[in-house]
């Protein structure tokens, strides 16, 4: 069997074997198998497409290429979330303490922010002294003391993730949904995940534009999860204006304080509670997602959740309390105001991610770096009223130019309407728990 | 405009741009494009095709992408014929010399055999210091002095097609009508012919093997001729038996110089004078067809073919007189033998063309050599009536295990039965000339 008939294979809609994957991902992680038949390869399952079984298999092999985190041994459930990207997501940094106060255990392995989106590492980041580059046995001890720990991808776990992704950008296979599905799985399930809760982000701001596309994506990831023999559970979530208030690394950690603290915005800890109730349901920790909610719901008033954050901060190299302090902004402060009187009905969450990143809170490519105390502070939300003239976002940067681009950015990116019909609308889309076979 | 744009273009079935395939084309001979972005649009190419427009357009980038022939101040027009490549397909050896003798020129840049095909060269090489290395200016003066030349490829022209073609045959990306198109076109243009014949085989011993596709390959080059605004004929010729009795280098040479002489077979000599006469056609030496069977037939009857012949191997240092003598065979000689009495109604050509490379006359790699005085010499043509233990083929090799390996390919190579239905089947199958816009 050559790598010649895995790629013909492909190429004609046929489906590829265990030993064909196998081949192929191996062969390419050793330097055997040359990238021009990688990427031919990765352009035929682009648009030939890949199988649930296949995906599944894909997935394996591609866990198999590397060395997967052994996290045995601790004492309770192993519970990963997943986002796949949005604007002033700052779930993971209030789900990991909140969960990890019910019981479960979080090996959360985050990335850095690009295009549009932040990124959980490059938040937690802006927190001084805070390292996100944990050696397994720090990973596993501070998973032990805190309940959970933050950790960057390490290179040896998941090499054919970094070497497929890499050929997938320069070839224009990255929007593939199987691919994407191995791509997310085998790195969630090599940390050392026992389940996953999935948060498919859905609109504006998100990658999956559509509810279907979203549903097609969350689809795959259950059925690759099924073929795996893992237990999954797929949340669908709004993702059409910015999440909370505030968009920036600094910014969004000291909104995450606000919501441990119990004052968070609606359409924030409606995601986060759920989210976290739908881990302690995979984890075996609460028998129903009610029983989920009330119980996040409770590490977060009870204190528990920013205990358990302020321990982490600690023990990954910050100070706790000092992190539970107002952060510094940057000093070009320009206020982007409403142009009519009315209802604000959407705050574009692309627009508003894009314009962060030109204050440089985020990056268009890998090797950018990015600033803590810059980024945006919405002042409305949709649903609210606002006069002509009132402050509907407050930007932070620290080069003037910098602010031009980004008020470029957002000159659309207000809806204002007479009447209000964004008020009400539904954080969850679609939630679809598939947790025993 | 980025390659990433041109392969994601090309990926969602949009058209190329001459920009876009210009910037693919000479980055990846430059080599500022890598193989690995060249294969994934190489595999989108395959699977979304390209139109006529862009399949001209990327010959013309192909053949601009290196240095063309010069034949221009020649007396008489350039026409060349080019085969898709069949069993026992010597037409070009008889073809040349005799629509030369006719007064048209031929500059023809032939192929080396691959799998079950045999290559000009190869046959051509088999004469005793016949070289096919011609350097531009002795290319020219061949032509000058013969009406016709038979060179190799040389490396600078059309570099884009060697890499592109050697980029498809390790991606599984080989058999596109587009991209074979382009390919045979930029060869055949850049060599310098003004008008090109075609001789598409379609059958068993052909790429093409139904007459869809073969219709298909036609078309396509017709259409990308007129997006070219080059003259053009296309016939398609039946390629189900070997052409003529002799596969083989020198036993193919043998034979062409038997029908030189005017004692060919007829499905050789069918196909041969038809194909030379739409050359005259094209070339403006005859105005109907009908013209140019009746100016080629008699340049064989006059032995002006054989004549140029003669000229043409002594201009390519050989020695013409000993050319037309009979050629050595190998020493160790087979017979296969009909099984029962009957009418031969088909002789599998796939199966014979990869028998006599079983016997060394072929090579299934590029860095293969081939043998010149292995191969089979068909005893019986479809039609033949044949009684069992009669000879059908002999087969001369120069290692009896060779000759283990050819008989297993010809197993179930010869269909005898009781009635003849094959005796009287056309080798033309359809022509479709394309001379004027």
């Amino acid at each position: 069997m050559s790598i010649l008939d895995t790629i013909i294979h492909k190429r004609d809609g046929k489906q590829n074997s265990r030993t064909e994957l196998e081949q192929l991902v191996s062969g390419a992680v050793r330097g055997d198998v040359p990238h021009y038949q990688v990427s031919a390869w990765l352009m035929a399952a682009f648009l030939n497409g890949l199988t649930p079984e296949e995906t599944g298999v894909l997935t394996d092999v591609m866990i198999r290429s590397g060395r997967s985190l052994d996290l045995s041994g601790l004492p309770g459930p192993l519970i990963d979330k997943h986002s796949t990207g949005g604007v002033g997501d700052k779930v993971s940094l209030i789900l990991a303490p909140m969960v990890a106060a019910c019981g479960v255990q979080v090996p959360m392995m985050s990335g850095r922010g690009l295009g549009h989106t932040g990124g959980t590492l490059d938040k937690l980041e802006s927190i001084a002294g805070y390292s996100t580059e944990l050696d397994e046995d720090r990973f596993r001890q501070i998973i032990q003391d805190c309940g959970f720990a933050m950790t960057g991808q390490s290179s040896d776990v998941v090499p054919a993730d970094r070497l497929l992704y890499a050929l997938r950008d320069v070839t224009g296979t990255v929007e593939s949904i199987p691919l994407i599905t191995a791509s997310i799985l085998s790195k969630k399930f090599a940390e050392g995940a026992e389940a996953l809760v999935f948060d498919v982000k859905c609109g504006a701001g998100a990658f999956m534009k559509t509810f279907e596309q979203a549903q097609a994506l969350a689809e795959s990831l259950r059925e690759s999860c099924r073929a795996l023999g893992r237990p999954v559970v797929t949340c669908i979530t709004r993702m059409e204006s910015p999440l909370g208030y505030a968009i920036g690394n600094a910014f969004e950690v000291e909104e995450s304080v606000t919501c441990l603290r119990g004052d968070g915005p609606a359409d924030l800890m409606d995601v986060t509670i759920r989210l976290g109730a739908w881990m302690l349901v995979a984890g075996g920790v609460a028998s129903t997602v009610e029983e989920g909610v009330s119980r996040c719901v409770q590490a977060i008033e009870n204190g528990d959740a920013l205990d358990r954050f302020v321990r982490n901060v600690n023990a990954q190299g910050g100070n706790g309390q000092r992190a539970l302090e107002p952060v510094d902004r940057a000093p070009v402060r320009e206020v982007l105001k409403a142009d009519r009187d009315g209802y604000v009905q959407g705050l574009n969450a692309y627009a508003f991610g894009r314009a962060a990143g030109a204050l440089g809170a985020g990056r268009m490519q890998a090797e950018d770096s990015v600033l803590p105390d810059v980024g945006i502070i919405l002042a409305r939300k949709p649903g609210d009223s606002v006069h002509s003239g009132e402050t509907v976002a407050e930007l932070y940067a620290r080069d003037p130019a910098r602010v031009a681009d980004a008020m470029a950015w957002l000159a659309d990116a207000v809806q204002i309407d007479d009447e209000d019909a964004a008020g009400d609308l539904p954080m969850i889309l679609e939630e679809v728990a598939q947790l025993k076979d």
